[in-house]
């Protein structure tokens, strides 16, 4: 059991930073830097509304609408990086159904962005 | 050159919507339906930076991201069928090398949706 | 209709290859290179299927696959572009009917492929 | 630690196969009904190139691309799925570097497939 009381118990709390801070699933070290960019795609999804407003060409709508989804992406990407790094190790942690719960719950989100 | 009186010439100007309403672009039938979409699309977005300001849970975040993705990929197919179906027409009937851009263009564009 | 003497008529036979040559639908020009492409394909499919029997990592069998993905990627994007080019701009040049079935059937493969 | 003790020992070498079968990486319950899936898919990419050779009708040709895509899409959906089940949880399971290590790897291929 050595790699485990060297890496920290599966219950350890501060991995999942259920302190007195109210989050709950652990992204919270990037939530500005998340915020800052979904603010920018909410700014990017008004501009292509207004460029159809103003019946701009159409390629450059699409050109829009293609940057948007990158950054749309990249920020699933990123969300699901931290997702598997955090939920997903600490519930492989604790084991039994729990844990394999959360891989088939992450397969399915993979599933959905890789079919988006 | 039956077919071109029969299906218009090609420089018919319905084709276009060049009258006196400001349109330049040819999507202007589905234009409050294109605008009514994109509205739906800033509202999923700002959404979606609620869902992160409020730490919710990272797979349901990943859901409304992928419905978000799949909302604009289905508005970029539209404007698209609408931009074959009106400029990449048009060009064509007038030939030369416009109606050879029209299409590189088109095929740029489709490119950058396939790989976003 | 000087636009059209200029570049051709609509029925203009060089333009789709109905010469004595078998080919009808105007992406010869590039035949071999395709072929080419498709047998380097044929192979990477190949290679996964040994990378599978052999149980080499995941990861790497990953990496190939997202590999193939995209050489497939690119041969759609190829084949549309030359579908574009010839046989939506003939239809486009002939009007009717036609061209609008044409570009229907061009963008329901273009939503095939960005959706696959 | 009473987790650890109902779902088995991170060691577990039950989880990882490491009996006397030659498999290293985990998927092979599935294994022959992954080389089927390639077999086929390997069948899927010398039908398209027969297509080319006989110059088929450009539309049918992209549609057997897009099936093929989405195959293959399929086929890494479930490795990945493999991938997250069997190394991942149990990396997650021994702690330390390595197991942020796979996280890393994985979130990477995930990022590939997404992109591809």
């Amino acid at each position: 059991m050595g790699p485990m009381t060297e890496s920290g118990s599966p219950a350890d709390p501060g991995l999942v930073g259920e302190g007195d801070e109210p989050t709950a699933h652990g992204y919270i070290t990037d939530k500005d830097r998340y915020l800052a960019r979904l603010k920018r795609i909410e700014g990017q999804a008004r501009g292509i509304h207004r460029m159809v407003d103003e019946e701009q060409y159409c390629i450059d709508i699409l050109t829009q609408v293609s940057a948007l989804t990158k950054a749309l992406e990249s920020v699933a990407l990123g969300l699901l990086d931290d997702h598997l790094k955090h939920c997903v190790v600490d519930a492989a942690r604790m084991g039994g159904p729990e844990a394999d719960a959360k891989v088939k719950e992450a397969s399915d989100a993979i599933a959905r962005l890789v079919r988006s």
